[in-house]
């Protein structure tokens, strides 16, 4: 499958980092309504499993969304499924790296593509890892 | 398996509304660095297969953990997996339902539970559908 | 001059577009404290020689500094100088296109170039004309 | 020229002092889309130039038509030019000064002034320095 004239094929990938801040994350509680004490309690947090304040699953899988939608395929994607395994918390000041990756063309005909979609941390660990189903745009230039 | 001095078991089911704001979208973009043009660029998003802006995918998933996080099972809660299906556009302006259902309880020593996690517009139309699997609070009154 | 293995010459361009909402103006003006009633004040400005809430120029720029700084030259760009001329108020809800276009390279050893840089919007009208001066990354390769 | 019953003349000045948060750099790289790793990521920013994440000009910049739409000539001033070359890096954390002098009545009838404007850190150091052209407003009480 071709697209910006090149072949999308398994193993082209695209990143997009980020230090997540407190703001991102008091932020990203205001927008979803998701003031989970674990996020946005720091006494309380400091008690849980975490230690700490964590952001959310959903921020991290937002920037994934954000490399998907904006440069693999890119502007003009069809954001179908998005499975997301949350394996280590991310904490305010983590700088984080979201990574998708070509793992499958499902069907080259309806531009049908699979990515595997992970997140690792400044220390190099897998902090979330799963898979997007999306559907590249019509034009091999992207979206028009 | 027992919370909040409830049981909790398939059908037990939470909600959280809202409507979906245009400064709910852009500071999503603002938060994940998802500028794609379907959620900011209102004459790019007028020509795509959506014919307006659209809020981002992850933002309704984020709704979702919301539910998870703060309702059921609630606060303490590990959210270890998520898989959302998208499958109608949110537009500015809707008013989302997102709803979390126990699905089933995979293993109730460790605390484990599968949700069904689904999202409605206004209209009563499903635009998001998939599940969790979380890991409940130790306690049987949630958060210590 | 070489960068991302393609050669950075006069007529090279990048664009950034997005919808101005009510909200990016008044988080920049509770970032910068430019609480100028025209840009915050419905009132006020429906007076005013722009009839109606304009976006504050410096948003303008801003967007013109995404282009630089992300796109062209890109990641790792020294941004030096920046001259702007305001040629028409910006509303809010307008569709602006910020355009950066290599103009001359001024320094190739020490990569130095000039870009034409200005803004339109949806109409096509041009609101921002200017120039930057920009040090490009060290590497072909940009940002290390 | 008279405004506000005195004589706007060469050498009236005003400023406006902020601490520039982490928080400002955040919400700045989400309105304008501007997510330059030198500013939002802090790893890559401190194997760079800067050996941090720095705020974006044009934020600074933001800062200095805050001195002249609200202070100097203040509310009614038509912004026509603003040029900034950008000097030293501003941290996250430091305290700017935006200053706003005026240098030149350009054309007294019409009131185009030409203001010198220059921001300083809180070590006294120059940052950003420039010129803007503006217009005062129509009355000799500024905005009505």
């Amino acid at each position: 499958m071709r697209m910006f004239g090149k072949e999308i094929a398994p193993g082209c990938r695209a990143h997009f980092a980020k230090t997540v801040s407190e703001s991102d994350v008091y932020l990203f509680a205001g927008i979803t309504g998701d003031f989970n004490p674990i996020h946005v309690d720091g006494v309380a947090a400091a008690d849980s499993f975490a230690h700490a304040r964590i952001a959310h699953g959903a921020l991290i899988s937002g920037m994934v969304s954000t490399v998907i939608g904006m440069y693999l395929p890119g502007a003009g994607t069809i954001y179908m499924e998005q499975d997301s395994r949350f394996l280590k918390p991310v904490y305010i000041g983590d700088t984080i790296t979201a990574i998708a990756e070509v793992a499958d063309v499902l069907n080259p005909d309806k531009r049908i593509v699979k990515l595997r979609t992970y997140a690792e941390n400044q220390k190099g660990e897998l902090v979330l890892d799963g898979y997007a189903i999306v559907k590249a745009p019509e034009s091999e230039e992207g979206w028009i």
